[in-house]
Parts: structure tokens; C-alpha cells; sequence
């Protein structure tokens, strides 16, 4: 089973961005070796906003290569012919895509998918590079809803530029 | 000079108390040397709400033997003869304390009272001990407002509950 991991850079205080999406605050380290990150995904999934981001950033970057998938009700298959678009019933497309071989999907942003699929019991990982950055307002890791507890924390490394990365394993079935 | 620190629990999601206050989700960890940490300190400055939710909690507990400053408009010395009320001038009274001896002062919570006193420059440290939870809502490490960029990591422990410990200074006059 391909695992479904939520991997983004998170400020101090909790957001993934800033209120209009801005990313100006997230640090550069060059010890992370992004290559090696992105061989062990094929797959991005994003909401629309996301994704709007990324298109925003012109071609290459992270995306290059990579199946794109997007949640959204309103984008058009025909508008976006290099992407595949959910546009209704995310939870059991989501489920498919998992069970589907290839290699890891990498859930890419945002919060509000996030919040769905983690109700859902369809995200494995929690994956943040936490910034040393007090951000003060922005869209959050996690929109309001339950509590999950029982994280298990599986690596935790801090960087030279002070990012510190964690990984996290959701509890299975006990949300 | 004494340093002011904000030492506190937060949850992966950047929350330091659930709604209503609620510490239940805030892991415990027998490798933690309380003991050590609070002989660092002298005073436990807070707003009132935590001052109210500490009360709650009966005598003993981490503010035996401390001197105990609240930040409170309402509050009445005549009612808590055994601590310290700033009801006005809430910046120059911490100045004022900072600059006369002692050990370093623990900034207890909440987050209100952290805003408002890192907008003055004032708070040395932050100091963060992440649990592995994801809370869903609450009080807010810190309340909206202005971006403070360039913390700088001072120490990050993973302890083997799966809390990380980390620890950050603040930028100096640059806030």
C-alpha cells in the first residue's frame, strides 16, 4: 500500500502559509537533499489553492515529473489536460489512488484536505520542517476539528539553518 | 539581566490549551528533570486565565516556592495577598523586573500576554516542548499579529514519549 504523507513547512507557531498563500518566510537550507525526497513520491496531491500556488511558480520546481492531482469542484479536466482532477467523492478516489501501486503520494497542501483525509483515516504521516519563524497569522497545519492523539514520533533532526525536521505516524484506526 | 522565557507545551498544531483551557492531551515524560528546569528560575509571570486554570490545580505543583506576577486589569492585591499583580504599564513593570536580580523568569501563559510582550521586545527565549498531538483548536501559542523572522535554534531533544524539545532565541531589536 502506497502511503499518503502530509509533508510541509510549518512556522513555529502552526501556519503552512501566510494568509494570502505567501511562502517569502520559509528558509533555505541547503543540506536537505531534496532530490532523495522526491524519488520516494510519483504522485502530488493538492487542493485548488495549492495548486494555483504551484501553477503560479511557472513550470519545473516540485512538480516536475510528478503526477499532479488536484481536489477541486470547480477546475475543469478539460482547462487542465496534465492533471488529474478530483471533483467529487475525495474519500474513495483517495483510498483508490492508495491502494494503486506506485510510489508515495505526497500530500502537498492544504490545510483543508489535510483536515478530510486525516478524518478519514487516509493520511499515514505528518511530516514538518518546522521554520524558525513566528509567523503570527496564516492558513494552519491543521483547520479546527477532532483531536488525534498518539503520534509516534519516527525521526526528528535539527538543520544548520535551525529548521528542525519531524516525522510523525498517525495512529491506525483510532481517529 | 534576567531573561524572560516563554516556556511551554504546545501540540504539533500549535496549540498551548484546548478551548476551555484543557492540559489533558499534554503528554507526560519521567526523562524530563523538572526539577533542574525550575531551579532555573525564581518568578512565573502569567495573564490571569492562567493564573485562574493554576489555582484551580491546588497548592504545590510548579509554582511552589516561586514568586507569582499576574497580568491582570481585574484582579485585586487585596484578594491574592501572596502574589504580585501588574494591573497597568504591563512593559515597564516586566523591564523593571528583567533589570532587577534574580534568575530567569518563566513567562507561564498565555499567549495574549506573549504577544504583547514580544511586541516589546522583551522576551529572551522560546521554548517549546511539542507534543505528538494533534489538537484540532485552542489557545494559540501566539495570537495574530506581526511576523518575527530569524529565531535562532538553540536545542532540539527528542525524549522517548516522542515530545521534542525546542528551545529558540529571539532576534535582538529586531522585532
Amino acid at each position: 500500500m502506497r502511503r499518503l504523507r502530509y509533508n510541509v513547512a510549518m512556522s513555529l507557531d502552526g501556519f503552512i502559509a501566510g494568509h494570502k498563500g505567501e511562502y517569502d518566510w520559509i528558509v533555505e537550507d541547503r543540506t536537505i537533499d531534496f532530490e532523495a525526497l522526491f524519488r520516494e513520491f510519483d504522485t502530488l496531491l493538492m487542493g485548488r489553492k495549492t495548486f494555483e500556488i504551484l501553477r503560479s511558480q511557472g513550470p519545473g520546481g516540485p512538480s516536475a515529473g510528478m503526477n499532479i492531482v488536484v481536489v477541486s469542484s470547480t477546475l475543469r479536466s478539460a482547462d487542465h489536460p496534465d492533471v488529474t482532477i478530483i471533483g467529487q467523492d475525495v474519500v474513495r478516489a483517495v483510498a483508490t489512488m492508495k491502494a494503486s501501486p506506485g510510489r508515495d503520494i505526497w500530500l502537498f497542501g492544504g490545510g483543508m484536505l489535510f483536515r478530510s483525509l486525516l478524518d478519514a483515516r487516509l493520511v499515514d504521516t505528518v511530516e514538518v520542517a518546522v521554520m524558525p519563524v513566528l509567523l503570527g497569522g496564516g492558513i494552519p497545519l491543521l483547520p479546527s476539528g477532532q483531536r488525534v492523539a498518539g503520534l509516534r514520533l519516527v525521526s526528528s533532526k535539527a538543520l544548520p539553518s535551525g529548521i528542525v525536521m519531524l516525522a510523525y505516524e498517525l495512529p491506525k484506526g483510532s481517529v
